[in-house]
């Protein structure tokens, strides 16, 4: 009798061990960190209670769910804009493959100092310069033709520091911020004053974002036919839409027709965006990423004695402009643990 | 004994009875026809072979849950358009409510002709009269407020022949359609050469369509400041978008990034659309409704026969190119047994 006493006794014990070991488990993965590649701290509570106080039934900051929109800068914000923009390293590219049906153009500028690759004298660009480069590169061909053109060199072409794909140069945080959002009922939208149709190549693999969910700078399409008959799409040398500065609200409001409860920028050209989204409502999210960790990343600013950069402008004043606002500044060295998903 | 067996044997068969009116009530429920408007005939039997097509595995035109898209025109196509667009009555009212504010209009065309209710005068305005009377009725405010005036008036206003809030004049067939698409995984949006903020007003709760899914004629928003110094919308008087012939294939192409696997249109403002969903591939669907029912609409075409009209011109040749291109038109006549939700 008292065997078994004590044998029911240890069974009942290592029973209760083993549920109270599932129970534990379980709340652990219940409260699993959504946000694993950010460190604790007040950027990172900022975004975990919005989500709480903007989907919490009875919250007086609830949204519902059809009404839930997030939109990304992507330069700066989502991926590395250092050196210089991908996009634009993509242009000068095609220059380089392009010149030999241009022979006009070893003795034209811009374009002679692109193919004798002078980068003193490309530093030195104006945008009038880029404009020509990009109508030379972007132009001309179908809007499918670009895509597979666009698709192509983003799956070859690597950058000058890691030696990676760009598309391996997204920040993880940020990724992991998407997918924490879309888990609750947000719709992402990247922002970007760079081209629409040149992310839309790599978006939806890249972000996990589609075609029709990003906005950005575009030409105009020009409807027409093939020799089949059938309708296409020409991409003529005509600007449509300017997604920077002020354009970002403007082309938020064409496209989706509402305020954004989230916006996450780095740049004086994401100020109108974020300011935008503050108009919305109470509990609206406002981020700013700072670039001020020069060994795994770049520092610029030239907010808060970072070195000063063109490319990605975060002057003090918007700063500044943060600070009174309430917006979040986000720093890449204190507030994220990884920046690349190849980091170790 | 002979009782009980004969009483076990009357159970049976009525336990037997139930059983298969449940099995074949549970069938019907299961084959409940989605298209109950719709009489049988070519133009629902496309609608029904397509959806199966295209999101039935391993059929050769399968499109995936995320990429699947329909677009529908607007005005004569879900809902009237006759005797002028329902934006056009909401234009012409606005002008009559701003007037005291504008004593010249009383002497000024076109406004002169519209405050004293000219009808013939009406009725020969050229595209530049009805510019200048959108222009004075739809800018110089803010977004926000320019959906109040919109959402204010479309509560209110009544047609003139079945004096109906306009939002009732909806086809019942088209709504069908629309629901029974999202029901199998695809994305409706509205594709109008009418004003995008105008039908975001009240689209979502008319169609189920919500405002980033709504493509229409555009003003550009000019982003300022309000005294409190948050960010605002205006309206100036700047077309940016014109959402009509080839500019539907061209915002299609800006907004969605992808040629529809659906369209629906019911004029030649129509035609490029449904030519570039067709350009997408095999499987595509292109549908045009037919105006041939005086009875309980409206006729108009000139195709076929049919008086002619400026308003929604469908003509001999769009009905041809229909033809020869294999799109199906919906006769409303035939194929729809049921017009608006009130009907009997």
């Amino acid at each position: 009798m008292k065997k078994s006493i004590v044998g029911a006794s240890r069974a009942a014990v290592a029973a209760l061990a083993l549920l109270c070991l599932l129970v534990s488990t379980a709340q652990a993965q219940a409260a699993a960190d959504p946000l694993p590649s950010w460190n604790e701290g007040p950027a990172k509570q900022a975004i975990i209670k919005f989500v709480a106080a903007t989907t919490t039934e009875g919250s007086p900051q609830f949204v519902s769910p059809g009404a839930r929109f997030a939109t990304f800068d992507q330069d700066g914000t989502t991926w590395v804009e250092h050196p210089i923009y991908t996009q634009v390293v993509f242009a000068l590219d095609r220059v380089v493959v392009l010149a030999p049906k241009h022979p006009e153009w070893k003795t034209t500028e811009p374009f002679k100092s692109v193919i004798a690759d002078d980068r003193e004298a490309m530093a030195k660009f104006t945008t009038k310069d880029l404009e020509k480069i990009v109508f030379a590169t972007h132009t001309g061909m179908t809007t499918s033709e670009f895509s597979a053109i666009v698709k192509d060199w983003i799956a070859k072409a690597r950058d000058p520091r890691w030696h990676r794909l760009f598309t391996d140069l997204v920040y993880q945080p940020m990724l992991e911020v998407m997918q924490y959002l879309r888990a609750n009922g947000y719709k992402t939208y990247i922002v970007t004053g760079g081209g629409q149709d040149f992310v839309r190549t790599y978006a939806e693999q890249t972000y996990g974002i589609p075609p029709e969910q990003i906005i950005g700078s575009a030409l105009e399409a020009e409807f027409s036919y093939n020799d089949a008959g059938n309708a296409i799409l020409m991409r003529p040398p005509k600007l449509l839409v300017n997604n920077n500065f002020s354009g970002k609200p403007e082309d938020i409001y064409l496209f989706i027709g509402r305020h954004p409860q989230a916006a996450f920028g780095n740049s004086t050209g994401d100020r109108e965006m974020l300011e935008y989204t503050q108009a919305g409502g109470k509990g609206a999210l406002m981020m700013l990423v700072l670039h001020d960790d020069p060994t795994r990343e770049y520092a610029y600013g030239p907010a808060e004695g970072l070195p000063a950069s063109n490319v990605g402008t975060f002057t003090q004043a918007l700063y500044d402009e943060a600070k009174a606002r309430g917006w979040n500044v986000i720093s890449m060295k204190k507030d994220w643990n990884r920046i690349f998903s190849f980091d170790k």
